[in-house]
């Protein structure tokens, strides 16, 4: 049997991971690739620190150049997080003739469409499913196992930290903060958990997605995003009362007025796949005009998972299947069709709206004729007697029939005004 | 851009479907295969029938050899159900030199070895993502995406028609005869739905699942099946009051006596991604010892579905992707290495048992008794009062914690000769 040297960039959490198998389960990993996959050189940034994997004896170095220049070394996979020196490493793997494996979703994100014209220049590959979703093979689904569809929308939870607290405040009634001092406990939160739960990483995510669903080129930072840091219990209640759970959801929806594209905290029914995404996973809902809805649900993140997902791709890689997708898809290049973004002014959607109201006669009236003058309709009210026989304040919810983003910015202006309204409105999406 | 020449043999539900698709859509196919797909010969059993689709002149004929005879068609997807002809067909496509697209799951689970074989020795490829659970891509996500794990265990939900009786006995209270009825009306089960109810279509597609996660060359008669013709609606509401939905659980266990297959209503935990799974719906849950587990959902059969499945693996085949897959993975091939069928009498499980027995003191001593002398401990018991006043008997319904089947055989037995006892003890398994 024809053996494969591979090498890897970083040693980290999922490096060691994806050494860990390379190293022991041979077999089946040369079962699957037809060819042994051999571990050739490792190198890492500091090869005194400790690591959580045994490697054969003098394979570890501090030198990127013992990979650049073993010609052997045709498949790298390069797992190390951030901009720089990733990018730079990533260009200079390509000009040295390797076909690349990559978790780095951020990188893609940012310098996608550099890259992968680097990588098509050279007549080289670029794999990427474990920059998305972890263990679901959401890549692959989309590029390849629902290629004879038209995607019509994609709605994922992709960010697990976030899915997790938010869960954690839901299931036991925990305030925001608590929630993440938990998350950060358990694991499931950095020490700066900023690009989770403002909802970077899930836009960066969504925006590969978009990539490759609808080969839409879009700058992640373009993508209208909230995240969950400013999400109240409150709405989780009264959400629940209502049959919904809130999930910070990714969108990718293809409308008459063009591609929409948002993350944000979104009622999701209680019941359908998405609504009972639990924890740390991650899942997300496929529509294809051929296959319907497809949904698919796992880890979105931690060592193991991330690694199988690395795994498939030194497996297509090693097969020679990457390279055909990669040359076939064109991704992110100039050449492609590109897909136009709808404007979020024209956007249909269903609202949750919470207000906090005086509680005098007339107030849902003057909310309900602001409303109706935009066009909004309103599928159901809670209104509930004051929380505290003190507070002069009611709390109002509302949900809506399909509005535009539009009328509602335009309703949420004019309701600020109403001198019976505290504070700002809340609302979040629907999802239907 | 190059043009592929692509011949279709059969225009049922789901060739219609994939003709429409390949006219239609032929832009968008295009984009995924690098190379326009052609649709150039349909050869159909009689001419004169309507479809559903509208196809260029001169295309259809009754007439494989001009399928055979035309070199320039190297791809052909073979769309007729059953054994015969479907087997000699694919064997004169194969000899012809053409890569097919299957979506005959009977015929794979019969003569998959032999024309697997055929295929090898030809230099050809067979893709059949379409076989299984029609819309879901779960044969690439085995056999690819999943590559870089040890698969320890597979459930699922592979049988619609067995799904969506079960739902309506269960959300309506409809007997069996009822459901079964309404099912054929909705156009979900066949005139002659013996193949869903039994098990065997579920079976046949395990079988096929277990080759592509286990390496398992598998007689499907050789599987243990249940089907649903004997479930009681009782069972339905028991299980529910214990917070389970019973789903015909097609399952694949790889444990430490050997590999364990089995089809058979189980009891499956509410609020579970499988335990939700409602109607026509399939699902597939997969474990992986780096991935944990993952979850697939989607529509199991239909025109558009399955075509959505059949387009992959033309779009594959097209790409190239099949053949390297095809003939790295070496299925159903005498040379692979055999997995061990796990002795049944060996495989745990947990079990829900239900009885009929006489309202008199000691009887659920004598029962319980018999459990222990098998080591079968009892995790829950509901025992009720008798349905109507006249009746002697009482239903007594055990869960009981991890045990043998052997040791669950043994017990049931002892428990058939008990005088106190009525009937047959109805036994289901529990998935944990």
């Amino acid at each position: 049997m024809k053996t494969l040297d591979v090498g890897l960039v970083g040693l980290g959490t999922v490096g060691s991971g994806v050494a860990r198998i390379l190293i022991e389960h041979g077999d089946r990993v040369a079962h699957h690739a037809g060819q042994r996959l051999r571990l050739a050189h490792v190198v890492v940034k500091d090869k005194a620190k400790p690591r959580d994997c045994q490697l054969p004896d003098g394979i570890v170095s501090e030198e990127l150049d013992r990979i650049l220049d073993d010609a052997q070394i045709t498949v790298v996979a390069q797992l190390i997080g951030g901009l720089e020196p990733a990018r730079t490493i990533m260009r200079r793997l390509l000009e040295a003739g390797k076909d690349i494996i990559t978790a780095n979703k951020a990188l893609l994100a940012e310098h996608g469409p550099e890259l992968f014209d680097l990588a098509r220049k050279l007549g080289r590959s670029i794999a990427f499913e474990a920059s998305v979703a972890g263990g679901i093979p959401i890549v692959t689904n989309i590029s390849q196992c629902l290629a004879g569809n038209q995607i019509h929308s994609l709605s994922g939870i992709l960010n697990g930290t976030s899915n997790f607290i938010v869960s954690q405040m839901e299931q036991d009634g925990m305030a925001y903060d608590q929630a993440v001092a938990e998350a950060q406990q358990l694991g499931y939160a950095e020490a700066d958990p900023t690009m989770d739960v403002d909802g970077s990483d899930a836009v960066q995510k969504l925006a590969i997605l978009a990539q490759l669903a609808f080969g839409a080129r879009v700058d992640w930072r373009e993508i209208p995003r909230t995240g969950i840091a400013g999400l109240d219990p409150v709405d989780l209640t009264y959400a629940s009362e209502l049959g919904y759970r809130i999930k910070l959801l990714a969108v990718a929806d293809l409308t008459s007025t063009g591609l929409e594209l948002h993350v944000s905290p979104t009622l999701v029914r209680m019941g359908t796949p998405l609504g009972e995404v639990r924890g740390a996973y991650n899942a997300v809902s496929v529509v294809g005009d051929a296959v319907g809805q497809v949904f698919f649900h796992g880890l979105g993140a931690g060592q193991m998972p991330t690694a199988s997902a690395v795994m498939a791709d030194l497996i297509d890689t090693a097969v020679g299947r990457t390279q055909l997708t990669f040359h076939t898809l064109d991704l992110w290049s100039d050449e492609a069709t590109r897909v136009e973004l709808s404007d979020p002014a024209l956007v249909p959607g269903r609202y949750y709206l919470r207000l906090s109201v005086d509680d005098h006669p007339g107030v849902l009236a003057e909310i309900a004729s602001i409303l109706a003058e935009q066009e909004i309709s309103i599928a159901s009210v809670l209104q509930r007697e004051p929380p505290t026989s003190e507070s002069p304040d009611i709390p109002l919810v509302i949900i809506t029939h399909t509005a535009t983003e539009g009328a509602m910015r335009a309703a949420d202006a004019a309701i600020q005004n109403l001198k019976s309204v505290r504070g700002k409105m809340t609302q979040m999406r629907i999802l239907d």
